[in-house]
């Protein structure tokens, strides 16, 4: 994979697809052939392969050939730098509410908020 | 916003780029003008404007002017949708890996996973 920034962009880019992101919520379930995969869409097999070639290149999806077949996991490491780069989001975005609710608290003359500094 | 697949395609496209993820980033610490959000980028205003463009688009952030100054905030919703599509995939890979050990534990004779089955 690529440096961490860089695999970020191709995560988010791969997951902008609803066709891309069907197959990561199959393989999710469970590894799939290329042929299961391309059943239920409503695309030429050269365009699922190309969807997969997105998938794989993000690191989202491996795919090992055997015989005929090639069988696509889903690789959950990329799929938890996407969901992980969000929640660091989310959390910076409540602790600045916090912050914000403690000030609030202590403009309104809160004792509960700002102890005894009045006394 | 668009259906629910619209609006995440837009989301994830505008997360798969580190300037976009940078002013998401400076942005969950509190709203910024426009020429806040440029000053530490190395690009052109237009070039900012486009990319926050995008992030207007994608539902991520969300501006107003006041006289002469555009004022961003992002908006955490988008970021929520965006996470959770995420939570519920890394949820459903677990309930996998669950049934597995499952089934591992049964194959193996482990009587903790089977009950009284061979009783």
């Amino acid at each position: 994979m690529p440096n961490h920034q860089g695999s970020l962009d191709l995560v988010f880019h791969a997951l902008a697809d609803p066709t891309r992101r069907g197959i990561v919520e199959r393989l999710v379930r469970g590894p799939a052939s290329v042929s299961e995969l391309a059943r239920p869409l409503e695309m030429s097999l050269p365009a699922v392969l190309q969807h997969l070639q997105v998938l794989e290149s993000s690191g989202l999806v491996i795919s090992e050939k055997a015989g005929r077949v090639r069988t696509c996991r889903v690789e959950p490491a990329a799929l938890r730098a996407a969901e992980s780069w969000l929640g660091a989001q989310r959390t910076n975005w409540e602790q600045r509410l916090d912050r914000l609710d403690d000030i609030l608290a202590h403009r309104s003359g809160d004792p509960a908020a700002e102890g005894d500094d009045r006394a």
